[in-house]
């Protein structure tokens, strides 16, 4: 046997090998994520390096995911782009802050009066979900997953109290989103305002009242401190954040990482809502203890069902504009309508029967 | 150069690929896990497969596991020392099926007024729950993991309707566990019956009534074609399933493989949450289309007030004769205060305030 047949057979059972064992070339396959968070930012933030983490063991060390902040990237709000131009394989942001770009890419983290974070997770996963995001982003060579799921937003903190529907016009509100207008048409000012600058707007009235997430993130913002009125939600009912995969790089990788990294997001994803619900229930427990003061509160009934026969209509508006709009309102609106008489049936009725406030 | 030192070179470099690669022995895992479900199981038995699938996809098929339906291995309450022994490497069950054995085996699937399942994952995974059920199950060299939650589950189907604690009396019943402790304390007669037999057992009023599960999975039992009244739960508030794993076992897997088994079972539990749901919710709206003479009640408030105030002094008299038990039932209980006032502030709020009934 001649030496270069025995090295090429060599090569061979070594490729074999390799083959056999994982399919590896051996190569480690070095990405780069790009967050809207700042860095060490709780939760959200928490999220990324979770899913980094398990790519890296469960690859043991053949895929590391580098995470930047926004302090490195500085440009929290141009993760799309990052992630479409492929200067990131990877992002962790929010689908509503594409909505200047595409506005269907709104209804994949949450539509006022939509669904809670179980009802939307089966909605995804098992009711069209999934198949109508990739619809959507598909055209921009993005892959979207969830990415973790803040559970129900607060309707915010409230300097006044809200009595009427006359109460909310010429209200100044930080509330970004779809929210912001359907509040506007009922005669509020709407406004989004960058986190940072959140707190001294509300102490020095250059806003009345804002909404942030809930007492997961909301009590280390000290809003409890110059406002007294918390008020339930109705604006974000399970807001669900979102990994972008450049779709490119995605089908560069071997089989076996693809479905490591897609089982990692989606268990970050769920992980982050346990998360989310775990810090609600330690914080409002902090708030009650420390704040006695702060009085939670909901909207009455007058000015709930102005608000969303207001949105009701403005969705409508958007449906008769876009086919793929009315495609998706409608998937979202018959899937709530049976998904929800199984939360009224059993959640909402245990809580009701054996819970008495 | 001499052939023999080609060889060895090429040999080496061949391991060294894969090494490089993995960390792998090009060695494939093969393992079996033993099911309490028969085969084609619905829900349950698709959390296997669904965790099975990904261990394999993920490690790029070195880690293949067996899954055995109850037709195969003949036990279906044997999973436990299957995994004890060895026999299996691993199991899919529940954890309350145990409680002769260790009576605290009960509170890691469901507790009767106790916590729905996104309270009770948060208190799994950030509150201690996992904590503590590795200190129950490590005694027996088993690991136990959660498998998979069914969801809020019904209170069960009625012949006649309850309308007082004194109907509860002699009314024979198939509900398992420590419900049907509950009962028996109020004057019914709890049995358990194979699921085999159930819908004989209610036809023929053998029973006059039986829990299962709830509308994802009762449908196909027919239950509704016998028995009128369907009562909303109390029971089962979020009943979680079981992986258990041979510790022995676990520990002769590489590390990169005991990542992907312990991420495939919590990814495969909290898919087959979201899959409840979606059937729950589906076939809900079928039951409600084919079968209008239904009727769903909850039961008077007097009878469920019996209901918990014999649950609580129950759990006090368990409580008071092992430590154990004290220290899981003070965790649980001291948890739920806390994780169901946002549950109240949050979800419940927006379901009432939202939509009316």
């Amino acid at each position: 046997m001649k030496k270069s047949i025995v090295i090429a057979l060599a090569l061979m059972l070594s490729l074999g090998l390799s083959g056999l064992a994982n399919a590896a070339d051996g190569k480690v396959y070095r990405w780069k994520l790009a967050e809207t968070w700042g860095p060490n930012f709780p939760i959200f933030g928490e999220a990324t390096k979770n899913m980094a983490k398990m790519v890296k063991e469960m690859s043991d060390g053949r895929f590391i995911i580098r995470i930047d902040s926004s302090n490195k990237h500085k440009s929290p709000l141009g993760i799309f782009d990052f992630v479409k131009t492929g200067r990131y394989q990877m992002g962790h942001s929010a689908s509503y802050y594409w909505k200047g770009k595409n506005f269907n890419t709104l209804f994949f983290t949450t539509v006022p009066f939509g669904m809670t974070a179980p009802e939307q997770y089966a909605w995804f996963y098992y009711g069209g979900g999934m198949e109508l995001m990739a619809k959507v982003y598909g055209q921009y060579g993005i892959l979207s997953f969830p990415g973790g799921n803040t559970g129900n937003q607060m309707g915010g903190w409230f300097k006044k109290e809200i009595n009427s529907v006359d109460d909310l016009k010429g209200l100044k509100m930080r509330i970004p989103g779809f929210a912001g207008e359907v509040l506007a048409r009922l005669g509020a000012k709407p406004t989004n305002i960058p986190s940072g600058e959140l707190y001294t707007a509300l102490e020095r009235n250059t806003i009345d009242a804002l909404e942030w997430v809930g007492p997961s993130l909301d009590l280390r913002m000290g809003f409890h401190k110059i406002a007294q009125y918390y008020y339930t939600g109705w604006h974000e009912p399970g807001a669900e954040l979102q990994f972008m995969v450049n779709e490119k790089a995605y089908n560069k990788l071997p089989k076996d990482l693809q479905k490591i990294l897609t089982v990692a997001m989606k268990t970050a994803a769920y992980d982050m809502y346990a998360q989310s619900y775990h810090e609600s229930g330690q914080n409002l427990a902090t708030l009650a203890q420390d704040y006695p003061n702060v009085k939670i509160r909901s909207f009455p009934e007058p000015v709930m069902n102005a608000i969303k026969a207001t949105n009701a209509s403005l969705l409508k508006e958007f449906a008769a504009k876009d086919p793929m709009t009315a495609e998706i309102l409608k998937s979202l609106s018959d899937y709530q309508t049976k998904v929800r008489a199984w939360t009224n049936l059993s959640d909402r009725a245990y809580l009701e029967t054996s819970d008495k406030k």
